[in-house]
């Protein structure tokens, strides 16, 4: 039944160059549809909430709900793993639960996010923040896609009343629970079944702009040249090298790139570029940026341009509940399961959960570590394997 | 008059972020209007060819054609002089000789060239290809701009036959001179009033394609990964460095940019650049070429990439007319010019004219030698004498 809804999710916003499937898109609501489907069919009850969150429950005769599940969105170009797992996952544990056991004691709810990876409006975490209450009033007013879509707009498109966005808080919930893939390469390599999740490092994301000198590319000397993405270019290697140095587990990335003009016979004026950097120690990822804002000022005026740096997002590292973490270590035994304890690579709704409920991850190997690219991958028995140390865990929890 | 037509010619495709007025557009369709009033105003005769050239004739007692006159459309935001200076500059020294002189022996003919940059349609040169019979005749039908429109559509929508182009080919041209800003900075540092062209160097144009590994930004150690955009980075810098060390007249720009999938949290699985190196030299030019491949080669092996290049340009360089050149020489000294003789930093129509017909250039002073730039400028006073330089140099050829 998982390897079934993996694939038939995977098929919702697939093209030959990976998924797209972004919040509120047609792909997106497929998603929505299908899922409140099987979420019927596995005899729960469905419900999309005021943002798009779809939920799966089976009601518990007791108070308080446990909550599992991921995001259903994609990156642009990705895979069919990342999310989706945790949402279909979740769902074959309920519906397996539900078949063994009947009614828990505190009621047990699967959730598809609506939103995790910013990849259509600048709303991250957009699923988390609804149930966490963290949504501004202007959010849906003044947000918009690349296409200059409102996210108003888009919700209403979806069948939701961006009015009523205040309505998705909840304050029913005693603890989250996200099985995931790792989208990194430490349980490939080691040849470990599961890893459970103790921190997930706080994301710095900042655009640096580098103004040069637009200029003939024929009729001007290099040496009186100020070549913006030349600087640039020499900033991104010296950014890089100095991650380098710092070792695991610290990353940077310089992922997004604008050159312009952007002709070849024209020396670019202006070149503009990402930069996403992660540490799970807060100090030693200040210090590295600290490196990030001193390479680009000593390079900058190496090469006579002008360089400004805007930090887009800045996000804390967030610690997994310990009770939790030794409820899904004891049912990863339980399981035949073998597991470490890990920092998370990437972001997560966790994080954000993490901040006002008990939360705890569960992450399976990723083939490779490939993630965020259509090669993404996990095997059917990986995933097996992290829904029943999931499900066991929930029974733990819930009855 | 001078002024007045550089000022009207540049507000048509002017934008707050410089010009844009691109072959067959709006803009371009307002110029030719333009020009053929300003044209008709100087008792010129006026004339479309079938590829949107276009014409003011001066008809002469005897046989053949003078041609002077430069390139009508711009670089996406360019400047106010490159190519419309030719243009109007060959404009006002017509009118001039037709009211001092009347009716020459040789006809003489002002030509603006409809296109020269390649801005629009990948149709380099199409004005000039077009009076020497080098236009392919599927090229209408088979090269579309960046939004797809067809050439031979957009030729149809600025009323043209594509059908046509054919019969744009001229015979009867004895001579072209071409006035030009330098767009460069020799004129102006060493205070010399006008430059004569003796060589336009070979323009080589190469599309760099490196393929790495997309991967996910926060869960792929910086040691696994295979990241194209370093690696391009780094290769961009190299051949920069090594252009420089070969020293002026040396240059390379690595102008347009492509990242991909181009989101922060995304390790780049490709990036593409543009290589764009020009030497009056050809040999030295295709060393240089040789070390550029070198440098793409070994930086790929060290960065776990692929790479593949494309030669986009490969252009001879150009030999202007001892004998045209002569001619400017006296003219510039009849009019109180200081003069020097000069490569050409930039390609231009004269490059391929000369394959044909006798051809030279003349060069006015660019401030701080900015081009390819709103900020490009030329003093009113050297596009006179540029103008008057040219004027003298027609009399001589025509009388």
């Amino acid at each position: 039944m998982l390897g079934t809804y993996v694939e038939e999710l995977g098929a919702l916003g697939e093209t030959p160059d990976g998924m797209y499937r972004f919040m509120y898109d047609e792909a997106w609501q497929q998603a929505r549809d299908a899922l409140l489907r099987w979420i019927d069919d596995a005899g729960l009850e469905g419900r999309v909430d005021a943002v798009g969150n779809v939920f799966g429950r089976l009601p518990g005769s007791g108070d308080g709900v446990v909550l599992t599940g991921s995001h259903v969105d994609t990156v642009p170009s990705g895979g069919k793993y990342d999310g989706a797992l945790g949402v279909v996952g979740g769902l074959a544990a309920l519906a397996a639960l539900r078949a063994q056991h009947g009614t828990p004691v505190r009621t047990l709810e699967v959730v598809a996010l609506c939103e995790e990876e910013s990849s259509r409006f600048p709303a991250n975490f957009f699923g988390t923040r609804g149930m966490l209450g963290l949504i501004a009033p202007d959010e849906p007013d003044r947000l918009r896609d690349r296409e200059g879509v409102l996210l108003a707009d888009a919700m209403r498109q979806a069948g939701l009343d961006p009015a009523a966005v205040a309505s998705a808080e909840r304050h029913d919930l005693r603890a989250f629970l996200e099985l995931h893939i790792e989208q990194g390469r430490v349980l490939a390599d080691e040849g470990v079944d599961v890893g459970l999740v103790e921190v997930i490092p706080g994301i710095a994301w900042e655009t640096v702009t580098v103004r040069g000198r637009q200029d003939h590319a024929g009729a001007t000397p290099m040496d009186l040249r100020r070549d913006a993405l030349q600087a640039a270019a020499q900033m991104a290697r010296e950014i890089t090298t100095a991650v380098e140095q710092e070792g695991r587990p610290a990353v940077v990335t310089t992922g997004r790139w604008t050159v312009e003009p952007g002709q070849p016979s024209i020396v670019p004026g202006l070149a503009r570029f990402s930069v996403d950097l992660r540490h799970p120690d807060l100090g030693v990822r200040d210090r590295l940026l600290d490196t990030v804002h001193r390479i680009c000022a000593t390079v900058a005026e190496r090469h006579g341009v002008e360089v400004e740096i805007v930090r887009d997002k800045d996000e804390e590292p967030a610690t997994m509940d310990a009770d939790l973490l030794d409820v899904l270590r004891g049912s990863a035994e339980e399981c035949g399961a073998s597991w470490r304890r890990m920092p998370s690579g990437a972001g997560h709704d966790s994080q954000l959960m993490a901040s006002r409920v008990p939360t705890a991850m569960v992450f399976v190997p990723s083939v490779e570590g490939r993630s965020h690219t259509p090669a993404e991958y996990t095997s059917p028995a990986d995933c097996v394997r992290g829904a029943s140390v999931l499900a066991t865990a929930l029974h733990h929890l819930a009855w």
